[in-house]
């Protein structure tokens, strides 16, 4: 099977999360940016709140371990439940806005093929683990140039019928190293702050841009947050495999981008 | 957009549904069925039963009024989670049996968009009416041309960003009518028992074939099912419509077609 890819490839990556997900007037908002975004993109969601918050209403208590959730098996069939579910709602609402979207996971197509995490040292259960290896780029970069939008999910699998939950931010950033060795890419988290703060209640304190030294001298400070670690530390990666434009924005500045935090 | 279709089509469009569903053997057995059907292919699933069952789990009562669910907005919720859940198991052990399969639903490009059920005279909630022009025929020969095999779970959208629970039957009945525009189709239903059966106990009693004044003649004498009217009624219609073959078989036949009850 070939395919051709008919235009110069300029892709954006656009990875949400957080409150956006659990709130509809933010969601909402954040779509109508994206939809405004031109040129062949792709929207990565996560979804972890919105499963905890239903786990607990099944009377279910989500268990984390260093800020990281163990998926046994009952927490992935509720996780894959709640993560789909999202997907086709963030579809539903795109095509109303005009955006031709397609909602897809990891094994849709083998678009992302992941190796389940080692049990050991520390057991997560149903975790994938992922690199630019794992991601299918020859299907995503055929979609993209029919003028499909894939809306794509934290779930990986394993080629063997196995779902695997996989972290939505290193999603994004395999993703855009994959398809970079294609095309132009350009990687936006957004979520519902500016970007990098140094005081969280203080849009002032706006980091515009940060390197590899800033990064750990601000970690060394306790001034970057646990949540926001791993997230800059796919960004950097991302950025060091070759990512042309990486950065950390608000929703509410996908377009202009005239507010974010770059990543050097 | 203009697509092109390189090969003489023949589809095979199949709907599983109900026990098989909700048993894990059962399941695997029809996917690797399905699996060694020749030529493009598109599976439905429907997925009631396990929504009702999720629901009872979380102390909601499912409504059904006529055998019908009512799909207020929390069992809307419920269902998409469910159904988009099961699809997207359903894609990942396609995978593994090495078809190319990608799990979708109504809203995703624009595939099928329903127009909500009137409220009157009975208010089944979100739930959405389609026909043979509900269906975005030219997406789905693209994806079929490419070898791809799309999983169809049982919501349509509005277009205006309301997703809506849809009847998998019918969204069978109207997949086959719409693509039999373009193509050779065949339409498979496809269930636990051999067929339709005169005394549902009884394989010996399989009917190998149905036309409607059969069908007329069987309701009458009650020897057909509630819930196997609406989904005869699919099948005529399909028939009617001009789709070539339509039978109702069980998931160990579905390559062989040995036994069946083809619906003339």
């Amino acid at each position: 099977m070939t395919y051709f890819c008919s235009f110069p490839m300029k892709i954006s990556i656009v990875k949400i999360g957080g409150a956006i997900l659990e709130d509809n007037e933010l969601l909402q908002n954040c779509l109508e940016q994206f939809m405004l975004i031109s040129g062949p993109k792709i929207l990565v969601h996560g979804g972890g709140r919105t499963a905890s918050d239903f786990m607990t209403r099944m009377g279910i208590e989500p268990i984390f371990i260093d800020g990281r959730r163990v998926t046994d098996a009952q927490s992935l069939e509720l996780v894959t439940m709640t993560y789909s579910g999202l997907n086709k709602q963030i579809v539903a609402r795109l095509q109303a806005l005009g955006t031709s979207a397609i909602g897809l996971c990891g094994a849709d197509l083998n678009l992302i093929k992941a190796t389940k995490r080692p049990s050991e040292p520390i057991d997560f259960g149903y975790v994938g683990d992922i690199t630019s290896q794992s991601v299918a780029n020859r299907v995503l970069l055929k979609m993209l140039d029919l003028g499909w939008t894939p809306v794509i999910s934290p779930l990986s699998h394993d080629g063997k019928g196995q779902l695997l939950n996989t972290n939505a931010d290193t999603i994004a950033s395999v993703l855009a190293q994959a398809l970079q060795e294609k095309a132009d890419v350009r990687l936006l988290y957004v979520f519902e702050k500016l970007g990098l703060l140094k005081d969280v209640n203080d849009d002032d304190s706006l980091v515009p841009e940060i390197n590899g030294d800033d990064f750990t001298q601000m970690k060394q400070e306790g001034s970057i947050h646990s949540g926001m670690i791993p997230k800059l530390k796919n960004a950097f990666d991302a950025k060091q495999k070759g990512v042309g434009f990486v950065a950390i924005c608000n929703l509410d500045n996908l377009v202009s981008l005239e507010k974010k935090t770059e990543v050097l």
